[in-house]
This record gives C-alpha cells, sequence and structure tokens, in this order.
C-alpha cells in the first residue's frame, strides 16, 4: 500500500428509506477494517434523487414483471447469506417518507452523533421494523440512545439544515446519482449494493497507485 | 474439488440479440478453464421472455432516465476492462430481430456446429456490427465459416426447430427468466453479466460438495 488511506474520498450517498442502503451499511465496516479507509455518509433524500433523474423505485419499476421481484428476493438472500446478516427485517410501512429523519442525519452531523444516530435509525427501520415516518415513533423509537433525539429534531427546524439536505441531493445527481445505494471513490461511481466488491477493488487499486 | 465437473449442469440461456449475453460469452470460456465444467447453451427468444413476463430491453426501461444510461455504459467499460476485451462494438442495427438467428442455434446443434456457429454469429454481431437481421446479409457473413449455413438455415424450415425455440422460451421463463443473460447453476438462478462471479462460486460450492 502506498497511499494514506485517509487520502482516499469514498462517500456512500443514503438514505434510510433503502433497504439496499441499509444492507450496504452492514457491510461497510468489513471494508473500511480491510482496507483502513473511512466512508463519509452522505445525506441525499433518495425522493428527490427519483424526481430529478425521472427514475422510480425497483418496488415500482418491477412491479407487474414476472419472476423479476422473486429474483430481487433471491439476490437479498443470497447477499444476507454471504455477509452472515440474520436479523434484517422488510419494513412493513415500507415506503416511508424519510424527509425528516434525513434531515436528522444532516443535523447529527453537526452536533457530532452522526455514527450513533445513523446506526440507530437504521436499526429501527430494517431491524426493529418500525413505521419511522411518525415522529412520535422516532421519539420512543431513539430515547435510550447515546445521543439526544430530541436536540436533533430541535436542529432540524433550522433553514440552513434543509437546504444543506436539498444541496446535498442535487450535487449528488449532478455527480451521476439515480438511485440507491450511490457510492463515490473519489470520481468512481458505484451503484447498488452488489457493487460494494467493486467500490473494495477500486479502493484497493488507489491505495497502490 | 470432490465432484466430476461433468456432473454439475450449468446452463447459459443466450439471445444473440443482447449484448450483454455476448459479453457473458466472451467470459465464459474463463470459467470452464478455471473451473471444468462445460456450459450448455440453451437458445431462448429474449422477445418471447419479454412478452411472458412483460419486460422489456435495459434500453426501453432506462429510456428518459437521467445518468442510468451513462452509468451503464460505465459499467460495460469496466466490464471490458476487467476481462481484457477490446474488440466489442456497439451495434448500430440494434435491436435486431434474431428469430432466425435463434432458429439457427438450434438447427446448429442437431448438425453437430453449435459452438462454431454461435461464436460466428456473435463475432458477425458484436465485432463486426453487421445487420444480422437481414438474411443475405448473414449468408454473406458466415459463408467462409467451418460450417455450412446453407444447411442450417434449410434446417430451420423444419417445424421441429421452430417448435423447440418456443419451448425453450417457454420452459426457460417457467424456471424464474426474466431477461438477459440468465444462468443456471444445477436450479441456482442468476441473472446479468455481473453475475458471473457468483455463477463461478456457486459452480466451485457445487465441485466441493
Amino acid at each position: 500500500m502506498k497511499m494514506d488511506p485517509t487520502a482516499i474520498q469514498v462517500e456512500f450517498h443514503f438514505d434510510f428509506g433503502s433497504p439496499n442502503a441499509y444492507l450496504s451499511h452492514r457491510v461497510i465496516p468489513d471494508i473500511e477494517q480491510r482496507t483502513g479507509v473511512k466512508f463519509q455518509y452522505v445525506p441525499v433524500l433518495i425522493g428527490g434523487v427519483f424526481r430529478a433523474t425521472n427514475n422510480v423505485s425497483p418496488m415500482v419499476a418491477f412491479e407487474g414483471i414476472k419472476n423479476k421481484n422473486e429474483y430481487q428476493q433471491l439476490e437479498t438472500e443470497r447477499f444476507l447469506r454471504k455477509h452472515g446478516i440474520t436479523n434484517y427485517q422488510r419494513n412493513p410501512f415500507f415506503p416511508i417518507n424519510t424527509l425528516q429523519l434525513m434531515r436528522g442525519a444532516i443535523a447529527a452531523s453537526r452536533i457530532g452523533v452522526a455514527t450513533e444516530y445513523i446506526d440507530s435509525v437504521y436499526r429501527a427501520m430494517w431491524e426493529d421494523k418500525l413505521d419511522m415516518g411518525q415522529t412520535d415513533i422516532v421519539l420512543t423509537a431513539l430515547k435510550n440512545a447515546s445521543f439526544s433525539i430530541a436536540e436533533i429534531v430541535e436542529a432540524c427546524s433550522d433553514p440552513a439544515i434543509k437546504e444543506q439536505l436539498i444541496n446535498n441531493t442535487e450535487q449528488s445527481v449532478a455527480r451521476g446519482n439515480f438511485g440507491s445505494p450511490t457510492f463515490f471513490v473519489g470520481t468512481e461511481m458505484f451503484f447498488g449494493k452488489d457493487k460494494l466488491v467493486d467500490v473494495e477493488d477500486e479502493i484497493t487499486r488507489q491505495l497502490n497507485e
């Protein structure tokens, strides 16, 4: 390895509402450990990405296509088995409006509790399958967290927070994003949880440049 | 390796009209060499698969989605680079009606020249970028081949050939096919050229069972 891992910019453009982003989130720590890089979590609003690109979620895109959803389900099971993930649960309230949660991710970052917040929200959504589009459920789910959810909710009323989520989303689309999960290693973009293998290969390549 | 590679059933359900099937065809020999298995090429009509599953080609599905086709193009370039493929050409006549060519694949198999025929047609389509939907162009393109294209064309008038292509396609859809390329390792289905890595992993797994 010729390059300092901290010199490599690796970004995960995420939205809590995407199950494939959650599944990526579960695998990222392994890649960080193997390569020494740290993924930067960039909150983007997947609904905003879809509107800007005229895209739709896989659930909508694959509706009515015979065999397609069954295959996606099979691939999810293969991914879970490959990575030893045993506690993933489909969220029955999907799709959930994640606007407040994503603003919260930006607020949590400013407060310095982004890692804890992201992990807690992902767990509530895709392990405890809570209806995290409801503020009262969010407050209850995170009341015993190591951070103050009340402080985050309050911070979210700052127009600058709202503005940053919009900017993040617009800039991400300008760089090529059209769906979730999206990764960047420097300027190289990768889409989909199955591409985490290629993300890691690209990190390794840049480390040895 | 505990199992005889010839005991493992590996199928490639292909149509000449799919560029991703062509790209898979270029990588399959490497997998065969590494694992010792032999891929069985099963002719299916992708148009028939689409009709039966209510699916469309990626070109149609991604039309009008910002960033999506650019990313697909980038992934194709990455695939070419990874596998050292330098002579792939987009066919300007795409999409081509492949009905006669696919019937030809079944006829070629009966005559015992399937390998040569498949390789020649794929080359004409995706390296020499010929309009292989036109019979006269097919006859010219394959006139110096090691097999008799005239014999294959004649064999195609046999209703049993037409029937088998329909049966192949229907059975493939019944087993889960919705697009191209589709692979089976035993009963395990894989979709897409990027899944060839998983196809090889599954072959290796079954070899060591």
